[in-house]
């Protein structure tokens, strides 16, 4: 690899340039002044996800075009996860100055095709100097049509708790790249790109907010970690793991480890899968309309969170536990 | 000082939910969920800043309130620069496990202060470990009553060139502190005081945006490498920097130091200063209206940048160079 940095800030600016137009609909400003100024809807969705190198990823084992991927998908989750379609993005970069020039174009470069996939610009941020990688993203979106965004803490007892999207996956992807490195994904393709390239599930939010369903967010710690946040101070939760719904590279990893396929499925972060609920009669409609959904259990008026009938005391990661 | 971390982001929350409202007017759905929901304005300006340990900041001369204060006020300042009122910001915050508790209450409370001070909510954010210290903080707010945004590279051959707030003082600043430690503040306390609390200029910024001003940007880099990025590709300035003008501590710095007075005010970045132009039959206006203003210099159709008739070469600060 080439190992040449950029000699200046001009010069990180102009492969930024090349590479996200600074022209929108959204945008009455882009980049390049003190701020940018953007045309907004009455109701704007915000998120803000911090992506750090020897936190959340190495280099080790993620491209560059991973790095610059994964650090926008997390929050577009995020929106997805309101059920909103995203406007625009900021983003804070930070960097050792003798970076590669190169592994810098590659973030860029991941970024910026999963930006184009959902035409949203660019509309400013910041560069700097720092010990490690460090990508700071803010991102924004509007409500749907029905102008609904889906909020935590709004389900009630005996609503049914689902699923879009794999659990566990991305965590067996985790494992798979830290025990054998890069070449894991041939192996475990889908655990891999689910580690390292998570999709944020945009479309399935939109089409949630549309239905009957009464809250949703993103998985980004775990099940365990994240159904009471989604449960509020007084629920509680049973769920129904039937291992042999999990993704078959989930089933395969627990099998050669010797781990317990539903706990790496309540326990693994890092899926952004969507967790949603709704009333017992309104699931079948939901599946309907947005069939990646499964039913992972009901909601429950008794506290504590029990998995296939037992106790779930452990928890997943925190950055400060 | 108490050196017991927070043993959980649960914790670590909290700190923050006590200093923080997370209800307000500009507010539809506060923390707390996968984003926050915003009432706004058709117009919002928007600024990202990294604050960033060792690069921005040491922890043996900045109390934790200065770094929670500055970085904000950072924000605030390129708010004020486009001639802007603060609705609201996001905060992402690393740092290692281990840093005390007391460490990051005072970064809040540096911060929280500010923020009351603008009457702005913290609307969201992430908490991550990392291997330094980091403040990620994303900024909006909108045009004042006259719904005009103040931007750069508006001025015209002979405007006059004018800043709000002082020139060089925080270089001062920041030299003696990195010399004497904390207690430069004793004999340079406003020079100190510019580098570790900077006071983000808003009420400056929308006086200016209601009279004819042309432009404005904040200096965050020096007049040197601000100044083109102010007048844009076919400009150039010439610069009367009389020494008597400056700061008082800014003139016993440089003579302590045998150093050109206009210089350090030339080079020396981090004032957070408003750097405006205006018609030279309007400055008289401005300067009845907004009393902080001083003339720097004209705007000239002769590319390249002169102080004092002399050619001015050596640049700021760049982050990659």
């Amino acid at each position: 690899m080439n190992t040449t940095p950029f000699t200046s800030e001009d010069e990180f600016l102009e492969a930024i340039h090349a590479r996200f137009p600074n022209e929108h609909p959204h945008l009455a400003l882009g980049r390049g002044d003190d701020c940018a100024l953007l045309k907004c809807p009455e109701t704007v969705a915000l998120t803000t996800d911090l992506f750090v190198e020897h936190v959340h990823f190495r280099r080790s084992y993620f491209s560059p075009a991973d790095v610059g991927h994964k650090a926008l998908a997390v929050n577009l989750s995020d929106l997805a996860a309101m059920g909103c379609l995203p406007l625009g993005f900021s983003l804070g970069l930070a960097g050792p100055p003798d970076t590669p020039r190169v592994f810098w174009e590659g973030v860029l470069d991941g970024m910026a095709a999963l930006a184009a996939r959902f035409d949203i610009p660019l509309a400013g941020g910041d560069l700097n100097a720092a010990g490690a990688v460090m990508l700071a993203v803010t991102a924004w979106g509007r409500p749907g049509p029905t102008g609904r965004a889906l909020q935590r803490c709004m389900c009630k007892p005996q609503d049914v708790l689902f699923l879009a999207g794999d659990a566990g996956l991305a965590r067996v992807g985790l494992e798979v790249l830290e025990r054998f490195g890069p070449d894991a994904a041939r192996d475990w393709p889908e655990a891999t790109a689910a580690h390292l390239r998570p999709a944020p599930l945009v479309k399935d939010g939109l089409a949630l907010a549309k239905l009957r369903t009464r809250g949703l967010m993103d998985l980004s710690d775990g099940l365990a970690r994240d159904l009471p946040r989604f449960l509020g101070r007084d629920l509680g939760a049973d769920l129904s793991i039937d291992p042999d719904i999990l993704h078959p590279e989930v089933l395969a990893w627990a099998k050669a480890t010797e781990q317990d396929p539903a706990a790496l499925a309540v326990l693994g972060g890092e899926d952004y899968a969507l967790l949603g609920a709704c009333h017992r009669a309104q699931f079948l409609e939901i599946y309907g309309h947005v069939p990646s959904v499964w039913a992972v259990g009901e909601a429950s008026a008794r506290p504590g969170l029990r998995v296939n009938g037992k106790p779930q005391d452990a928890k997943g990661f925190d950055h400060f536990g």
